[in-house]
């Protein structure tokens, strides 16, 4: 199940509303989601794989996952939330084969090596298949961050091929700071990739549990697809806006961390092109015809486009045919200011 | 007699081979060549008024003036330098009066207000009508600059409805900085603009006396026009390249100078951008649709494109359909060693 929504605001102009970050080539000459695609093909055949988007990406994710089967790429008929997206996934798999294994994965995260990959999230599925638990597979952090989400892990409770399995103690959400700093310097917390592991009845009975308005809804769905339906807005629409790790990970007691053996890296803004990307002897990032005199560790995006700089360094420069961006890499984060900017003008177009 | 050549390097990419500052709107919403046609309007009636272009950029000359008659849009069959071209012109304007005053200004100069413009080179037109002299009009400098030529003036002749007319001294070439601090200290040195005024009869007189090469091809381009054909290569192609300050000015002794009543600027880099054009209130200057947020003192060109930038300042960007670029103010010099590059990568299509 690969999560495939966002609003393309981080990578304007690149990213627009209809061709968010998943879908672009950004962490390496391919989008993010055929990689993620390429990745979890080693995890599960086409027939058992789905991307959950939205009406307005659909097509554009068909076209880039043609080996999957059209019906695959499903368009949530509105945006509610990871809770209700993942509630609907589950009803899909357990369609299929109610213990069925559901691995949730976000489309839009960079992960290396793909042996590793393929390897722990294996491990966290037969943990999975053979226990009823929810299990969600932490990052290691690399720094006091404040802008993810943190799983406070407890006791090892086993090992699956190497890979170990903590008790989850509680989640916790985006910290200041300070906070931040005290979860690194304990050793025991994780950064929540919101990726997860579990049988797709396990998850049912947890929302029957901790989340009973979207467990009803999710009985209607099912009825729906039994019926040969397919989601509709007038029974989507009555999901809760709530997210899964509050709806049902903070409150369940049967929650296990697999911490992550493979590199992992949000590809949070333009500033993940330059950890992710070869640079030249510049130290610049190029796609494109860029005509550079005096100009370093850049980050140039083009395409047919010459882009010539001089005297330059630390840039962002993102040409597309209707808009271009210009930006130090130290405001990378204020991309998004931009296309609320355009909004408030009507230049929707160019968003 | 406009002076319209040039190649289009320093105010690449909007400016091109095909397509040089004279023809851009830079200073102004109007181009350079518009400005200087309805400038010189004001004294010469069109059928009088000539354009010395070249093969490459005749086409868009003439489109920018329809109120001339095509054939006083004149195309040079090679680049000779300026003393070829205005002994060329010299030899149009004999052949419509011996004794007719030519007045030979650049296309891409910035000068206001235009009526001291025009009250300058009337009474440089007075003088030379009634004078065997050779005229020019100086500018007074605003600075030491390097990169000008300079007039050493010397006694007062005479006045001309309220404008002095001195005698010349000497010509000297682009001075170092130490000299041309000295040059201003004598507060007798002016600016070398490349605007001149004589009688067409006078400045043939100067080329038969000292430059006799020259002189004797133009008497063959004078056999050429009273047969009806047009200025041709073969004959062209004999005039060796020499600059009209050297090959004439410099050693004639009926050198004149008239002081400049009115405001000049050359436009030889974007940053005169900035000065002849009205600022937002952050110091931008702007064409075309602009998304700026902490941006100030920049210079944005652009069209039917959305130029977006975010923590910015003093930048020059320029977008084009075919090529964008980006550089600080501090490096406008640079901007053609951009040319140069594309030309060595053989991205010719481009310059």
């Amino acid at each position: 199940m690969i999560l495939a929504g966002g609003a393309g605001t981080r990578f304007w102009p690149a990213g627009r509303r209809a061709r968010p970050k998943q879908l672009l080539p950004i962490a390496s000459k391919q989008s993010m989601l055929v990689e993620t695609l390429e990745r979890c093909a080693e995890l599960a055949p086409p027939e058992n794989t789905f991307v959950i988007t939205n009406e307005i990406q659909v097509e554009a994710t068909r076209q880039q996952a043609p080996q999957l089967p059209a019906a695959n790429v499903v368009a949530e008929p509105s945006m509610r939330n990871t809770a209700a997206a993942i509630g609907a996934a589950a009803v899909l798999v357990e369609a299929r084969d109610p213990e069925g294994v559901m691995i949730v994965l976000p489309a839009d995260h960079s992960i290396r090596p793909r042996e590793d990959f393929v390897r722990c999230y294996r491990a966290a599925a037969a943990r999975a298949a053979s226990n009823d638990v929810l299990l969600t597979v932490g990052i290691r952090p690399t720094g006091p961050a404040t802008g993810y989400g943190y799983i406070e892990g407890g006791d090892k409770l086993s090992e699956v091929d190497g890979h170990a399995v903590h008790q989850v103690k509680s989640f916790k959400e985006k910290p200041d700071a300070k906070t931040a700093a005290e979860f690194i310097a304990t050793g025991s917390y994780f950064w929540n990739a919101g990726t997860f592991v579990w049988r797709a009845s396990v998850l049912r009975h947890a929302f029957a549990q901790h989340l009973p308005g979207h467990a009803k809804v999710l009985d209607e769905i099912a009825d729906q697809l039994r019926g040969g339906a397919k989601l509709s807005e007038d029974v989507y629409g009555k999901f809760e806006n709530v997210p899964i790790d509050i709806g049902v990970m903070e409150k369940a007691d049967n929650v296990e961390v697999i911490p992550a053996s493979f590199q992992w890296d949000d590809v949070g803004s333009w500033l993940a092109i330059d950890r992710l990307n070869p640079r030249d002897e510049e130290g610049n990032v190029v796609r494109g015809t860029h005509v550079g005199i005096d100009t370093s560790n850049c980050i140039v995006f083009s395409k047919d486009h010459v882009v010539a700089t001089v005297g330059v360094s630390d840039l962002i420069i993102v040409h597309t045919p209707d808009a271009t961006l210009i930006c130090p890499k130290s405001h990378a984060e204020d991309v998004k200011k931009i296309v609320a900017e355009l909004k408030a003008r009507g230049l929707d177009q160019h968003t």
